[in-house]
């Protein structure tokens, strides 16, 4: 695949990685949404979709990755631009079709405009994990329940279109993941009541079963690991090869100073 | 049914409104946990279990109602008491069966001690709502499909014993109810970003699929309701006939003046 990339940069850290990554590439986001990436080429509106698309072909982009949540961002059908007009029937159905409906539409509509949309996990598969232990001492009996117990949270939801992430502490389900996404569920099982607590239960974070990694690819970084460590867990239980890490080896030190485990799961 | 009746109350507003409508009941709960209700005739510990079973046969109780929940009150085995150490086989089980297994095998163990365990949608059945409109104006068309969403992803986890209440706005999950309850899930819906929320959403609450109703109850009351206009919500949706109202009066005002919808559906 050749031709300029450019990276639609959202919330979290995966749009800062990616543009460390990929420093020709272009950086582009919306109105209204927060991105710590630091070079930004240019801001657009959704209502004016059919801008964007010209001012990214203007730019020579053949490639696009979509990066990081960008929440729910205002949308005034008054000032939309013919493009959005026409394609306000599709909006419609997709507002109303899951967390990740309205993402799959942006995909779809870059594609039928001809950019292939790439995911995050193409562009740097050094991100990723090989399945073994990345940090702290293996899961023991009642944490490898407690994984088990939050995947077949997460199995369940994944029709629904809905989480990425969930903790379980001794068989107790303590916090599933909405759009808040994970560093606010993880705050919200800091908050149990010790009274709610077990032996300290784990994270487990995966993409949704069947989900297309180029929308929304679950990324965990150093601040997940300390939120993790302040919710009391005892580790942390992800995707081998479909979650990314974000500054890896900041996030394995935090492990291990934290004593928790990192443990990539095959399959 | 005859015979003396118990409550063995935990948290909540439902062990208040079974004390104030069976002024007779012995009311019992466990050391650890809080209760609101006022009179308390006696703090037992799960330690001791046997104790417990043997000091309600003294009081010549013969009908049991669990009211409000427990969390997961501390065990220690090496304090068991002998009926606990014959128990614990079990016990080890139910502690990694799903959030409400405990409750479930509490229930089994009163029966087999020959008390019987009643609901307290028996105790109180003019406590449930009869299908239909109790507060507000009929909720608009997102309403329903966020109604309709909410009760597929509490569908999809009844199998897994986890949620009684989920809120969905403008389909878009924000909440899903693990053990805290559904009043920290609505402070935690409260805190979303503004950038996340669409035109309100609703809170679902209701029974899991197929569950057993002597194994909390669902309620809501005032404080529910309150919470969920702090959350922005439009309204509230239960099942008829399985949710209890406690303070219905106060509930349905609280819902009037915050100019939300309270809406019981049947099946």
């Amino acid at each position: 695949m050749t031709g300029s990339l450019a990276i639609l940069a959202g919330r979290g850290a995966m749009p800062s990685a990616l543009a460390e990554a990929y420093p020709q590439a272009t950086c582009v986001t919306f109105e209204g949404v927060e991105t710590p990436v630091p070079r930004v080429d240019a801001h657009h509106r959704f209502e004016a979709f059919g801008a964007l698309l010209a001012d990214l072909k203007a730019r020579g982009v053949a490639r696009l990755v979509l990066a990081g949540g960008v929440g729910r961002p205002p949308l005034d059908p008054g000032r939309f631009d013919p493009f959005m007009q026409a394609l306000a029937p599709r909006l419609l159905s997709a507002l109303q079709g899951g967390d990740d409906a309205l993402v799959r539409l942006v995909i779809s509509v870059f594609e039928e405009a001809g950019f292939a949309v790439v995911g995050a996990h193409e562009l740097l598969p050094e991100l990723t994990a090989t399945p073994g232990l990345l940090a702290g001492s293996a899961p023991d009996e009642a944490a490898q329940a407690d994984i088990a117990r939050a995947r077949a949270i997460l199995a369940a939801l994944s029709p629904l279109d809905v989480g990425q992430a969930a903790v379980v502490d001794t068989g107790i389900a303590l916090g599933i993941e909405t759009q808040q996404g994970t560093d606010a569920m993880l705050r919200f099982v800091a908050g149990a009541s010790d009274t709610l607590r077990g032996t300290g239960g784990v994270l487990v974070k995966r993409p949704k079963l069947g989900q297309d990694l180029r929308v929304d690819m679950p990324a965990i970084g150093p601040e997940t690991v300390r939120g993790a460590a302040r919710a009391g867990l005892k580790g942390i239980a992800i995707a081998a090869g479909q979650v990314v890490l974000i500054e890896r080896q900041a996030l394995i030190s935090a492990a291990e100073e934290a004593g928790l485990f990192l443990l990539a799961e095959a399959g």
